[in-house]
């Protein structure tokens, strides 16, 4: 895909900035950061910021920097949710914690926070690092709302609210900060604002459809997922509005001791629904406003792979 | 105490600037942050800070935030330091995993250090930032260091980095800070680096003697808690010096299952071989340094009152 090729040069650049971030310290870092490395991800975030610090020319070297800051920082809060969830596989593949005890895990995710902090610092930018820091604060205040309130019934606000601290919070950031490593323009930062914003809440919405979509094998993760732990998502969302009494679905998000036989039941309804089409269409939306966003700059290879990028967001349930 | 007296105007101000982080956020992390600000702690780290603020005439704001930031970052550690350990009680409080769920917990430690970070950007000092992030980095290393090896028999090189990573590394950081707020003088900076270096190493080696000479009330943990937990520390290190075969000692940092009868035997054996003085003597000889440093800068109220608590630091025992 040509959003991937136009920074084939840069991202190898991005996870050697990564890895050396365990050097001189404990040899279990370095093996445990190579572990996560090795993990696959797509890295879309530092590909969206490489793209966009091309677009606006933004000071290289510290691009890169920041695209591994955001990374890490990306890195760091997945690798904490897992030893929160006790997941042992991750695309596939094992997580830290499936091999390492809760303690060392934490630690890890710790000391990525940390290393991901001084790359921020390195970009030499105070506005830069203090988005970072809110950003982190976004992302984790998120994390404990949905610990303590969202389980259940939520309104489609709350979702909203919910998937901008999850996704499009860093979506913004990785598309904002190059901004500041350029000329600091604000009309520039508001555009890049907003495609951040539309692209990342679509992401995420096209996520929550594929836990609906998806075969255990295809995710790594069993279907429905989201469900199965009481997280209502957009899809269900549309489900309820079609057909607001649905006693099964509000039976197995509110109890959640519930039979594998209901579960596949209200996920059958849902996919029958045409909730997920709705759900997709909103998601279209969201990209699309975004790519209205992202049309104000002038013409160049990379908004074009930009805009390719966004499409894939929505394309990828193919 | 005198050097408490001095910053009775500003350490409020400090403690208004960290409660104020859970503003506007999930109402259980303001909570969480109430009761970990209630908890007790004496503030040393800010203190520090704000006194060697006003020595060296920094920026006076930007010193309360920086407190700020330095205290949520020590409490930040703290919370994970409880939840990995399966502490219950720190200072005779219950502490924030003794009520929460450990995943809560995590995420409540995670946003402190988003806070701390966020504080950390707001004294709008580059290079004040990347050391902040580094000494996060120093102390993370550190206990992942002692997780994965540090547990038996250890040299006393090995002592002296683990508890520099543990303490000595933040005191650095309370000390060297005020100074890129005020003039970033490289003289200063590295007296004050050694001054936080040498009072740090002090405060922990106290520490380490206090877990040998406390009774279970006392310090509201059980007493020799270290050798318990496998952890040889500058009193034992004297001990095995003296009596480099007492079989019985690592037979209890190295095996771990031992009756409580062998522990006390240990921690008898300890205390009765002078290690506990040669260790307070060698903790004196680090604040004797210290305070070296302090004086090359002119008498004022405030270098007095930072020796007191240098002095204070080892005669916390008695």
């Amino acid at each position: 895909m040509k959003f991937f090729d136009l920074v084939q040069d840069q991202i190898p650049q991005v996870e050697a900035r990564m890895r050396e971030q365990a050097n001189g310290h404990h040899p279990d870092l370095e093996m445990a950061i190579e572990h996560l490395l090795n993990a696959g991800g797509k890295r879309l975030r530092p590909t969206v910021s490489i793209l966009v610090g091309k677009m606006v020319d933004s000071h290289q070297e510290r691009t890169i920097t920041l695209a591994a800051a955001v990374e890490l920082l990306h890195t760091a809060t997945l690798v904490h949710d897992d030893v929160i969830d006790g997941s042992l596989l991750r695309r596939g593949n094992p997580t830290l914690n499936a091999r390492w005890s809760p303690g060392a895990t934490i630690l890890t995710g710790d000391f990525i926070f940390a290393r991901a902090a001084k790359l921020a610092a390195e970009t030499e930018s105070v506005p830069l690092m203090k988005l970072f820091a809110q950003t982190l604060s976004t992302i984790v205040n998120g994390e404990i709302t949905q610990l303590f309130v969202s389980k259940g019934l939520i309104s489609r606000e709350d979702y909203f609210q919910r998937i901008y601290a999850k996704t499009a919070s860093l979506f913004e950031l990785s598309c904002i900060a190059p901004v500041y490593l350029a000329d600091e323009d604000h009309h520039k930062m508001e555009l890049m604002r907003k495609f951040g914003y539309e692209v990342g809440m679509a992401f995420q919405i096209v996520d929550d459809v594929l836990d609906f979509t998806s075969e255990q094998t295809a995710l790594g993760k069993p279907v429905a997922n989201d469900l199965r732990s009481g997280l209502v998502t957009l899809p269900a969302l549309y489900y309820l509005e079609k057909c607001p009494d649905c006693p099964n679905m509000i039976k197995v998000v509110e109890d959640r001791i519930v039979s594998e036989e209901m579960v596949l039941k209200v996920v059958n309804a849902i996919r029958e629904s045409g909730a997920i089409q709705s759900a997709l269409d909103e998601a279209k939306e969201f990209v699309g406003r975004g790519l209205d966003a992202l049309q104000q700059f002038p013409q160049s290879e990379e908004r074009d792979a930009l805009a390719e990028l966004a499409r894939f967001v929505v394309d990828r349930q193919i």
